[in-house]
């Protein structure tokens, strides 16, 4: 039933169709913002290949866009997202929609009567907005009108404004008969390489707990100002930023990132007086997240009393870590062993739709290798092989279920 | 003959007409960067003024405005600039602008034939180009055209293209008929202030040494990067820019400021995977300058081969310290005692125009008070009644020189 040799060419067809698609002149990235035009054109080309191959689309209210073989309920839903950081990789989102396309496409052909769709979220990444799973979020629950208020753009235009510009609705009609849901994604980390699995079964995926932290010094000449006599923001965002560093490191399965810093006004002879760094903590246990938190605020404010520098601490973002369903786990598992593909139980660091829908129906995940674990990078690679072996077991998988 | 009401209303004329040029929505800044539209409005402003006080105005090949009461050799410099940092303050080039042209306007006045210009000098903070007194080194013969080559604005354009499309000269006629140059400043410092004096005679120029150092990590998801597998640029630009503090505290005389911060992907979800920062030291002697140099370069590479960080440093700009002429120093000192006016000897840690004079000639310099040090700020203020003091001390100077 399985032609390795045609589905991979098929898997990558899907994928140098899209290849081109918000590529950076420096030849190896891509930039595909969520809710932006170059994820337009990353949906319109989904949806173009799914009717190429027989499937009905269509769209929901909030930009998600969904091929469906049959519109039978309860049905499995498939996806993932298209859009990407700012100088992305190629495989973060769409090898979870390809994969599900081609899983589709194989259900079909085996003449196989499974109500299954594929869907296609949008801003999956915070990198546009500082809110991540925007897409599946607001069709979930998880994500309502009230809370993506606060969010603007990275050029600074209100999330709400964009939003509604291109007519979509912020209290859309929440997604329904759902028998279950499944995501494959690249790892992004390091660990199926390592220890030369072939594929990842998910068992929890870490919870993002996001701040911006404000630093307000004093903006003074940086030639006549004495050391002792300054209020400098950006030496108190250096002493923060090296702090998360030591709080995560002591946190067991904790990362805390201060992936953004913007400094005013960023001349080289001004003494920095406002500095805003956004942080992103991760942990697999709300107990980890509390206790870094926590460490955190403290810290804040001694560095702060001691520099007379005032900071401001605001959450923007944040999710519980989410435990998939355990039934899912060892169907996968089955499944994998099944077709003598090696596998692992392994919880996720990063984020994915797939937390979204634990609330709604049970969730199972897989993960494929990617090289060096490299990823929200143009030098993220993944090999296409790898994603057919999750395809064939998650067709195992969804045959049986 | 001196009218200290008369002249502050003069002061004051001057001061207001440049008021509104280049005021930020913040209603307290203003920002006038050099060699831009904004700077361009300031200088052209400065050419009604003296043209409707009846002087000859002229501008030289690199775009320098001048005044001149008569065109006799030698003359008597006196001069600043009408540039501002980004959200700089209004006192800090267009004091010494105003109080020059009352100067003039006094002796034209007193009917005394001494051959005296005012010059407005260009671009003479780094804010736009990374380069500070650009206006004044072309002219003197300290930056040259090979020099400039690599300065960028803060646009990404090339300086010498800003330059010729402005049809300025990289080889313009190096300025003479020097007999000596003065310059009136706001102090940006807290010493006038704090021990109540009128009126600073300064004695040396603290010499800014200035470097760009990249620092190149690895870009990866930050949800799924372990702690202890990361290459975080901004982690070791964090460690680099206390570690510069700490230098700078340590050497007397001495500050080191890092100002400049550009992080890339600059996205909360991605480790910083490329940092790059600009570093100003400042020390009124060689020896510390190259004391705080040899212990940066030494800390960078130790902070980064333990990350995992590649560093670059490149040396961008730079001047020795410079002592002002003796004879001035004490002529104004003189003079400030002879008209009653509190003064003391200091140095500057600020560089100005002035520094570039005394391979030309005789340089003198006078400090006014700017309330509580705080320069390069919107908040900057000082007061035209101080300036006015400065104003009559040079006019007692230069009568008798």
């Amino acid at each position: 039933m399985f032609d390795k040799t045609r589905d991979t060419k098929r898997l990558t067809n899907y994928f140098e169709a899209f290849f081109p698609i918000g590529a950076n002149p420096d030849g190896i990235s891509v930039t595909r913002l969520g809710y932006t035009e170059v994820e337009d054109e990353m949906h319109a080309l989904f949806v173009r290949m799914a009717e190429s191959e027989g499937f009905t689309t269509y769209t929901d209210e909030v930009g998600n866009t969904y091929a469906a073989s049959s519109m039978a309920e309860p049905y499995i839903l498939v996806g993932s997202h298209l859009d990407s950081v700012v100088q992305g990789g190629r495989y973060d989102g769409p090898a979870g929609v390809i994969g599900g396309l081609l899983l589709m496409v194989l259900l079909k052909e085996a003449g196989l009567d499974i109500p299954l769709r594929v869907a296609a979220f949008r801003c999956e990444e915070s990198s546009n907005f500082g809110c991540a799973t925007m897409g599946s979020g607001l069709i979930t629950g998880a994500l309502t009108a009230e809370k993506v208020q606060k969010f603007k753009g990275r050029d600074g235009v209100p999330f709400t404004e964009v939003f509604t510009r291109r007519g979509h609705s912020l209290t859309p009609k929440m997604i329904s008969g759902l028998k279950a849901y499944f995501e494959i994604h690249i790892e992004q980390g390091k660990v199926l390489e390592e220890t030369r699995t072939q594929i990842g079964v998910v068992t929890s995926i870490a919870g993002p707990r996001r701040f911006s932290i404000e630093l307000r010094g004093l903006a003074e000449h940086s030639g006549a100002t004495p050391m002792g006599m300054r209020a400098d923001a950006l030496c108190a965002a250096a002493e923060i930023i090296l702090a998360l560093e030591k709080i995560a490191t002591a946190e067991p399965d904790s990362v805390a990132t201060v992936g953004v810093v913007h400094n005013t006004p960023n001349a080289l002879n001004v003494v920095p007086g406002l500095t805003q760094i956004g942080v992103d903590l991760r942990s697999i246990t709300n107990d980890s997240l509390d206790r870094m938190e926590s460490a955190m605020r403290t810290t804040v404010q001694s560095i702060c009393e001691e520099r007379g520098v005032f900071p401001t601490i605001s959450f923007t973002s944040g999710t519980a870590p989410v435990a998939l369903s355990p039934v899912l786990i060892d169907r996968l598992s089955e499944s994998a062993e099944r077709l003598g593909i090696s596998y692992r139980r392994m919880p996720s660091g990063a984020g994915h739709d797939a937390m979204e829908f634990p609330p709604l129906c049970d969730t199972g995940m897989l993960f494929i290798p990617c090289e060096k674990g490299i990823s929200h990078n143009g030098l993220e690679q993944a090999s296409l092989e790898d994603l057919l072996e999750a395809v064939y077991v998650l067709f195992d998988t969804v045959t049986r279920i």
